[in-house]
């Protein structure tokens, strides 16, 4: 069974994650989704839900893959020297470590990036991009993959990355059906970014 | 503050209902989101992730906006008498009532949508419509509006259908920065559903 640790901390950004759980969570995978949190109390999303965690961050970091979700208090998040650790010895082990939003500065800032290229969300680019100053951080890009780590723009860019990630693992058919099954016009060019330059990064 | 009522049972289609939540839930707006469920257990959604309940049926139906997601088990919701009459309740008052996928016919199966137009999934088109014969069901649409009611295709439609309900509310332009502020490609043509020709449907 593969194993999925799900990152979630207070405010995280709603879509950045529960649109890659929609598609990552796809049957035909398998894949085991485990929501993992600093503690076990319910983890408020940025827009009030409240999600039950699953496992925390001591319990274990023997995970197949990763996902880090944005919002702006993932920021705060970085800030927890257990969790930057946690996410450093996880994807030591992992097959893919996923990161959306300002979830990439959260890993840029555990130094896993350094020298790889890698995204973030276009709207907060350049105020964020110096709190990891050793990535090649790309201006425009849906997504970029560099190795086992996968980085998006914003919060809907995680599911077009999701299913990259999917493609890299199970074939781009298989993740073109699931993005059929959700009736979601996936939008299969990681170097198709026009929030770019609406943002006035190009 | 306007509240809006997002309704859940177990098994909900994640996306279908955390897609519209990133929505309607910009702070722009004010919407006071309350999960709804039949009692006061964590809901399991479709994959997996569990989600805490901030009020019951038996609580009230006094709100102003109602979102219903799908899924294969809004069909085992749709046979809770409470369920349909609390979402025929709150629908009496409602300024908005937005379904999603499957979630459609559930809102179907009220009789709300007798006589109106309506949409839904279309990859079990067929098979869901007999089940709200009386409503005037939409092959292609990516989403349909007929007086105060919103209803969607698959999945992550009902992401371009909260757009266009918050576009109805609070106009184009703001809707529109929503979908920016998520980096998001919003589909502002209802019509635009090539699902329903892959589909078979036309």
């Amino acid at each position: 069974m593969t194993t999925l640790a799900a990152l979630v901390f207070p405010g995280f950004q709603t879509l950045d994650f529960f649109g890659p759980m929609e598609m990552l969570g796809d049957p035909a995978y398998g894949i085991e989704i485990v929501t993992v949190a600093q503690n076990r109390d319910l983890v408020p999303s940025r827009h009030g839900q409240r999600i039950a965690v699953d496992a925390t961050l001591a319990d274990t970091t023997d995970y197949d893959l990763l996902l880090i979700p944005g919002g702006d208090t993932a920021l705060t998040a970085a800030k927890d020297p257990e969790l930057l650790q946690w996410v450093r010895d996880v994807s030591a082990h992992a097959d893919r470590v996923m990161a959306v939003c300002t979830g990439t500065i959260l890993l840029g800032m555990t130094g896993l990036l350094d020298g790889r290229r890698a995204t973030t969300n276009k709207l907060d680019f350049l105020e964020t991009v110096p709190l990891a100053p050793k990535v090649n951080w790309v201006r425009q890009a849906r997504w970029v993959e560099d190795g086992k780590f996968f980085t998006s723009s914003g919060v809907s860019a995680g599911i077009d990355m999701a299913l990259a990630a999917l493609a890299s693992l199970y074939g781009h058919d298989k993740a073109a059906k699931t993005a059929y099954g959700c009736e979601y016009n996936w939008n299969t060019d990681a170097d198709a970014d026009p929030f770019a330059k609406l943002a006035g990064l190009v």
